[in-house]
């Protein structure tokens, strides 16, 4: 993987750039929509492709380790095949869907040990299986396996927390940098900045990551429950720290809001399911603002989903016709909003690439936070 | 709407022929896609359009007029303009519905008393209201309302239930040639033959509805619980007096094999749930057989969905992603399941239309029937 600083914005930390992998090329900042078990949700490759026109999509190993299974993957030879989405994939550790299990999930030095969601099967990830893992399913770019903490947790929890992840980071590389790519391309290794909603943490999470010089790195353990503002202050200590040559992933972020305002912090990479998620449930996102299409407004409004939008579903469906789907709870409704709203991302990330490019990122950034906010 | 019938095959009743409308040409014999509220099931109206080739789709009276209702509909300009579909639309008229609620309607003289699946709020068809509220939707094609008795209905019910039929007949030609399209362009009205599973009846039935020369004139209460020789036989008796030179739509059928056995009585138009249906809960119809997606063993078969299939689907994807997807419970997989099957069964009557051109319609059909049923 190789990364091209291009641009910087000389009013704040945002910039530009091109990451090469040998599936192809990623301008950033970029958005990666959620593939969870190898699909995303609602949306054909071809639309994803060509509509969207998604640079790179995100599975998750917990999903895909337990279903299909790592035996169909390495048989298909990767993921890539086994979907036919030939463009990058980026795969996260599992550590946060662990993480998620709660109580059915028991953290120790050696890994998480946890019962599947769909059969209560027993399971062990560890740093290096959790390589290994990634190794078979083939991403273009892996995660380090850390754990994740929640946003309120005290200072002693988060501590100790972040120095587990530490030591499972140091693991993970030994097991990354003694085992090859199983398919003829490259992969790389992205570490993992941890250390909860402090800033000390955070400071020396971020060096010790830095201090390992991988092809890019990313900040995790944010967007659980914790104030936007922690957020952001998190992420401007962090991307203070971590080197400027690299590429900068906020794992799980976010709202449109929070993606312009963390890439005035330095951030080039996001991933995250609300857009198709919030889709299928009728929350649309639009440049001029939020709109439930289940609300009684839409009943006779005619006009075009999003007149500005990018995507064919924009300007072929109506408010109207799109609000009567999501009462008659038509699978059609779910796809049609997944896909609007993954467009939408796709075309903010885009833009606010073209706005850095053009010198005027944020007097652009900060109309636009205001008019995403609106409630339609 | 004009039709002309173009061939006839010497062997059968085949034929093929071209019916008119204002919104386009549909080339008979033709299955139409059933799109209930409007928005046929998890398929986007451009894969319609461009990869199905759907020439024109069904929506249901009963269903559009509960939702999104009839006001909302009238204001868009119609159906067409409310769902952005611009090819040709047949509404059906509500009496299989009406039929199918049970215990929740009444049939009387003046009409069909009925509760809402939704609300439970209470409604009348009338074979009057059910034509002014096709002239609503705007359907290119309008059916009569009729009472739909069940497929083991004894004769003397069969018999009322037909007269009750025929009287609404009369009156939905009065309301029909009474009354004027709303929207510009033309609409047309075909009665609908009863009479059960008696040739009698059948016969008689069809002798009256045949004395009325419409357009066009369908079969209705068929595939309704009765064995599939009993349709057959009953379509036979239909077809060999309903009129040649107008078009014979035989409703609600059927099964791939049902199709091509049709089509050898005479019969040009079909429509039926089952390719969607079906195709949402994994079961794919192949011109090798048919599949169960969720079968265990597709799960490492990694040739394409269906090598043979028309749409983008059958290539892009394959037998063991989309098992992992129906296995997954995942959107996708539905997406997939009724892509396939729609643009298989739009194949499967163009296939049978070119057969019925080139004279060897029945040999080619006898070798599909036992291809069709074979379990893969």
């Amino acid at each position: 993987m190789e990364f091209e600083l291009q641009i910087t914005d000389p009013q704040s930390r945002a910039r530009t750039g091109k990451i090469t992998t040998d599936h192809g090329v990623i301008e950033t900042p970029i958005f990666m929509p959620v593939g969870t078990v190898g699909s995303v949700k609602g949306v054909h490759f071809n639309d994803l492709r060509n509509d969207i026109e998604a640079q790179i999509i995100l599975g998750n190993t917990y999903h895909l380790y337990l279903r299909p299974g790592l035996d169909i993957i390495e048989k298909a030879g990767g993921l890539h095949k086994f979907n036919g989405w030939d463009r990058p994939i980026l795969t996260d550790s599992g550590g946060y869907q662990v993480f998620s299990l709660s109580a059915n999930r028991k953290i120790k030095e050696d890994g998480a040990v946890f019962r599947s969601h769909i059969d209560g099967s027993k399971h062990l990830f560890t740093p290096e299986n959790v390589v290994d893992t990634q190794r078979i399913i083939g991403a273009d770019i892996m995660m380090a396996f850390d754990e994740c903490a929640p946003g309120d947790a005290p200072h002693d929890y988060a501590k100790k927390s972040m120095e587990l992840t530490h030591r499972w980071l140091q693991r993970g590389i030994t097991q990354f940098d003694s085992t090859r790519a199983k398919y003829g391309y490259s992969q790389t290794f992205f570490p993992i900045v941890q250390g909860a909603g402090f800033k000390d943490l955070r400071t020396q999470s971020a060096e010790y990551i830095a201090s390992f010089g991988r092809e890019g790195n990313a900040i995790g353990g944010l967007s659980v429950g914790e104030p936007a503002e922690v957020m952001y202050e998190m992420t401007e200590v962090v991307t203070g720290i971590l080197p400027k040559d690299k590429p900068r992933y906020l794992m799980g972020v976010g709202t449109p809001v929070n993606i312009l305002e963390s890439i005035a912090l330095g951030v080039d990479m996001f991933d995250c399911v609300m857009p198709t998620r919030n889709g299928r449930n009728g929350m649309l996102f639009t440049s001029r603002g939020i709109m439930n299409m289940k609300n009684q407004k839409w009943k006779d409004d005619f006009s075009p989903v999003d007149p500005e939008g990018t995507s064919f579903v924009d300007h072929h469906y109506t408010k109207a016709y799109l609000r009567h789907l999501f009462v008659s709870k038509e699978l059609l409704a779910a796809q049609i909003g997944s896909l609007h709203n993954l467009a939408f991302y796709l075309w903010l990330v885009k833009e606010a690439r073209s706005h850095i490019q053009a010198g005027d990122f944020i007097p652009w950034k900060n109309q636009m936070v205001k008019q995403l906010s609106v409630r339609l």
